[in-house]
């Protein structure tokens, strides 16, 4: 058997390059390539000819960037391990805005090293976690010349903008990215040095309820007692539409909602809660749950309802003594398997039409949705676990994400494939917000857990 | 008895000078004295020179402009009438901006007559309404040589932005202002030819409440389930300030609400209600009242609660998936007799704190309180009632406005005197909107109510 004399080879080629990964981490993380400011097409571009060069420069084949009515996508791969299972590699190379800019310790795009990590936009979210994989396919390449499984590269520009393109490439594109499974590290462990793996992502359902009451705002003093009054007709909407114990109180909105497993329930109910961390981080003053269900579970696994936005009437300095004529809220709801989208915003709908009182009219307004996912075999699993093991020297929790990737859930409808999520960020790296940052010691064991992870998965 | 002759006197005089009245008014109303926006200052100072100028030409004494710390009060008396009750006449001279000056037919302070009537910013509200009676006084005292009663003329310049100097001059100025009475004009008729006294008038309590349930915005995904939202809260508050039948659920809200008197209620059942006037001004699709009160009684004599701005989370277009850490509601009572507004805060601010959610910190604010009023003695009601009856041909209905004018409330609590309020407007004269206007037909029968008050009250 050659696999571990490969592997070998590829954890030696790694441990003699820190210094050129952190380099060209270094110079992918300079571009300011924020999808969200039309500014910075520029920008998009000179990071998707950086990936370009560099995949081609690692050994990778077929590199292309193609274009899509958004952002380009840029592909490579690598299929000569005949017999072999195929991988799909995601990442994103464009990033958030940085404002606030005033709040950075260093400018964004400076990337710069304090303490053991690299702070720049972009460091943990996604550039420092995708170049993880694309380091561990260069140790096979130049290591070991060949990798132990078959590889395409898919890295978008549009992750962070919800833009549809990237899910219209993946439709349209089956065959050229047909796979067995994908693999992403986008997101964060559960805690420092807690490897972690997750098997499930929310879906999402984001709707905008717009409400009238009449065709002019009116004076409080002349019409109040009289009328009707638009923000009051949206208070009343939102607290029937969830209870104060985060019960969702549409009518069949649980129908669907399946019982997680028992060792889903036993892995979820043995993690640490509390501790203070969601205090520290966010400054709340007491976590707040589904009634019945512990935090991890009530913010993974169990669908929720928020609140995103509120506007009505006059919202500047002092008073203004109106009632006003028009609201609005913008509203989503995280769905869990197998609750279906476009089922839920009828049910929602259904549900505002009978709440909404003879004095309003509501409008719905559908923004954007995705559908939940879970990982339906376990194929990959078990090696990403040995992975992360013989990495952190820890067993991973297996765990599910609160949050949407878009392209996870499109490479199961469109691919029929799984992903593995193995993210790699911790907790605190302030993805989206000032001071990003992604620690050292995670991007050298990323990469380790790369390596092994195909090694392992080739085998 | 020399009063008829004296009112005939006056009565002629005014008829013959229609023409120069109304070139007066246009004068006035091209003065655009806008009291919230600094820029006017200047005008503001114009219209005190215009009202100064006047009131010497008409013949009035002790004309002044006195300074506040905001804008000036313009003053002046004529108090030959020995043995005769002393009367205030007010108004304001500042005007609400004119925005949206696109949506106005014609300039807003280039007045112009279309139709039987003068459209301008301040033609009704209220520079048309109180030139009336500066027509009146000039009626007699340029037509039969002296006014039937003693009269303080008091024209302020801060009701439309609710400045507190006018309350402070009125509280400065006792003796100065000591009367037995004040009268004004400055509001609509109930309907078109249908005479009104209103008799009473609403207090008000303005607050505004600011929600916080963490230090910043989190991503929905990752901790929707987990922690608290400021938006829904405030939803949850608000939905338990006041019920969907228009009753307020705040503790002892009611406590010394005072019933309305059998006189008052058959009075407003007497009412005519609906036929689409609310509907056709505002956009309404129906009425909204306390439930168990008339529409008239729910708007002018029973206390109400209405929420004027609702602020939280992501407003722009489209969609972005945050839990808003905090959310501002401005809210606002109007009071009835004998609700005091003090305890009225107190008991608000006691609910909410019962209210507020463990997960939650929630701050009231102050920002406008005025005592609700009716009038105590009848003094010169059935002198008014009469002067309306003379000059509409019609009985005057007695009621109560809904919204708040500071001096009446300032004069009853600093002088001790009622304020007779004989509105002049008509429901559709767009007061505070554009294309504002003022019947030539009201300002002459305004000016005609006027001279057979001041006859009536002075016998």
């Amino acid at each position: 058997m050659k696999t571990p004399v490969q592997l070998e080879k590829a954890l030696q080629y790694s441990e003699t390059r820190k210094e050129s990964f952190l380099t060209e981490l270094k110079n992918y993380l300079k571009i300011p390539s924020i999808s969200t400011l039309s500014e910075h097409q520029k920008d998009i571009r000179r990071a998707t000819e950086f990936l370009g060069q560099h995949l081609q420069n690692i050994g990778m084949e077929n590199v292309r960037a193609y274009s899509t009515k958004g952002n380009p996508v840029v592909y490579a791969d690598w299929l000569h391990a005949r017999g072999k299972p195929t991988l799909i590699i995601y990442g994103h190379y464009d990033v958030q805005p940085a404002d606030p800019v005033e709040d950075w310790k260093s400018p964004p795009f400076d990337p710069q090293i304090r303490e053991g990590n690299i702070y720049a936009r972009g460091a943990t979210d996604n550039k420092g976690q995708h170049l993880t994989h694309l380091k561990a396919l260069e140790s096979y390449l130049k290591g070991a010349g060949e990798i132990p499984v078959n590889v395409k590269v898919f890295i978008e520009g549009e992750e962070e903008t919800g833009g549809r393109s990237t899910k219209k490439f993946i439709a349209e594109n089956r065959k050229l990215l047909q796979a067995d499974l994908a693999i992403l590290s986008d997101g964060t462990k559960f805690s420092k040095n807690q490897p972690t793996i997750y098997i499930g992502m929310r879906g999402l359902v984001y709707l905008e309820l717009r409400i009238r009451t009449a065709h002019v705002d009116a004076h409080s003093g002349i019409f109040g007692g009289r009328i009707d009054n638009a923000a009051d007709v949206l208070a009343y909407l939102l607290t029937n539409l969830k209870d104060r114990n985060g019960k969702i109180l549409i009518p069949d909105f649980y129908g669907k909602v399946k019982d997680l497993s028992k060792e889903e329930w036993r892995s979820y109910t043995s993690l640490p809660t509390g501790g203070g961390e969601l205090e520290r981080i966010l400054g709340v003053k007491q976590i707040h749950t589904e009634k019945g269900y512990p935090e991890h579970i009530s913010g993974t696994a169990r669908p929720t309802l928020d609140t995103h936005g509120l506007l009505s009437g006059f919202t500047g300095e002092g008073s203004k003594t109106i009632i006003p004529y028009e609201a609005t809220a913008k509203v989503s709801m995280r769905l869990v398997p197998d609750q279906n989208p476009s089922e839920i915003v009828t049910a929602f709908k259904n549900y505002i039409g009978k709440l909404t009182p003879p004095t309003a009219d509501v409008e719905v307004v559908e923004h954007a949705s995705a559908k939940p996912y879970v990982m339906k075999n376990k194929f990959g699993i078990s090696e990403m676990k040995q992975a992360q093991k013989e990495v952190w020297g820890k067993e991973p929790l297996l765990l599910r994400v609160g949050g949407v990737i878009g392209a996870v859930a499109d490479f199961h409808e469109y691919l029929g494939i799984d992903t593995i999520m193995a993210d790699l960020g911790d907790p605190d790296d302030n993805l989206h917000a000032p001071n990003e940052k992604f620690s050292l010691e995670n991007f050298e064991k990323g990469i380790a857990m790369a390596i092994r992870f195909l090694n392992l998965i080739g085998r």
